[in-house]
């Protein structure tokens, strides 16, 4: 943990909170805390600060927070991700959230199966702790935002341009001619939406849906990936590519 | 599996093996093969090509394979990694293979806990088959060499020269000030070599014998991404850069 992060709610007007539970166990525990040390904190969509430890008793951990500074940009980037295995999705939500994104736009596909839609792993009481340990761990405060949609059509042609108003939209496809970089680099500036399919690809129609709202075709080369690795890949590519046209 | 890995004794010069064990119960439970059916296999380290099932009894399956064009190319990328804690190399194995490196150079480092070598994710026969796992998903043939070196000193002053001649040497370092795609393309073209640190980052000893033997510091952005998710976002945002050399 390189952040340690608090619901607003938990700080009181003079900045001080009191933690029990996993994170006073991670600060005691792990960490090693004492009194007077200063800790890295943040407020959930938020600003960063430190906090200054004031008491440490047993496995409860009193601290005194100062904030400073704006709070952190929504990182440029969102996803559009037909829904992976539980197990796939359950290890790539703290990923995800630690490389940066805006937000996670999930749907179905053909190459979808049904009842990974009833997966424990959509309950935001399930999630929302996993992107938190993402954050955490990349010292980041933007929450990505999660929405889940069971009609591709409806989300690709009615939802979208609300959702995802003003982005460079891209999707991954093997198929492809063009490499995500020079994709990305054939684009103007402003948020991305990249758009990764399903083990076994989008279909014939679903590309050519989103071809027609403006996604174009970038291919990751020659080799297969798995959705999690895939993932992680594309943000980094999509992340390196923004900070090389800030330069 | 998108490629079916043989090693090259276990097919006769007619083409034909006969298969059993894991390769064969997913032959037959996850791609349900029948006789006629065509698979793409490749030899370890060798060609690709198609084999076509001749023989499908119980677990026992019998392929007649043929293999046609080049042995495929060594990916362009070496990693030079400090061990990383052995649960996280364990799921760090099939996505170095899937991504495609031509060696993984493991080290010790002041941050690498000594029990981490005691591992038996160290063990050629655990790592090997997860490495073939990782190019079954990819579709390569190149199974990456795997060295381990105990003194971080000696691999470097005296051991790297031979293990990785005439490389173009990056270091992935938070503190850089360049970017990791603006510092590859700084360097002439060839194959790369990528040192990335524990957690917690390379010490300053380690650093300034890095940058005397060549490696340039490169930033991989603000963000601190777990060891594994760093592997992957290295790799791609370096495959990138590479693809875009090609173009």
């Amino acid at each position: 943990m390189n952040l340690l992060l608090l619901h607003s709610t938990e700080v009181n007007s003079e900045g001080y909170v009191r933690l029990d539970g996993a994170r006073a166990r991670h600060l005691v525990n792990v960490l090693k805390v004492a009194p007077e040390q200063a800790v890295r904190v943040g407020i959930i969509d938020g600003r960063q600060g430190t906090g200054r430890v004031v008491r440490c008793e047993g496995l409860e951990v009193d601290l005194i927070c100062e904030f400073a500074g704006p709070v952190p940009a929504v990182p440029p980037i969102d996803v559009l991700l037909a829904l992976p295995r539980p197990k796939v999705l359950q290890r790539l939500w703290a990923p995800l959230a630690a490389l940066g994104v805006g937000q996670v736009i999930l749907t179905n596909a053909e190459r979808v199966e049904r009842h990974y839609f009833d997966t424990h792993v959509l309950d935001a009481a399930v999630y929302e702790p996993l992107l938190i340990e993402g954050l955490q761990q990349a010292r980041d405060t933007r929450v990505p935002r999660v929405s889940i949609h069971r009609r591709f059509r409806v989300l690709i042609e009615d939802d979208l341009e609300e959702l995802a108003p003003d982005t460079r939209r891209l999707v991954a496809d093997p198929g492809a001619a063009t490499p995500l970089l020079e994709a990305l680099r054939a684009t103007s500036s402003g948020r991305v939406l990249i758009a990764i399919g399903p083990e076994g690809g989008w279909n014939q129609f679903e590309l050519e849906l989103l071809g027609a709202r403006g996604f174009r075709a970038a291919s990751m080369g020659a080799r297969t990936l798995r959705t999690d690795t895939a993932c992680i890949a594309v943000l980094a590519i999509a992340h390196a590519a923004i900070r090389a046209e800030e330069l």
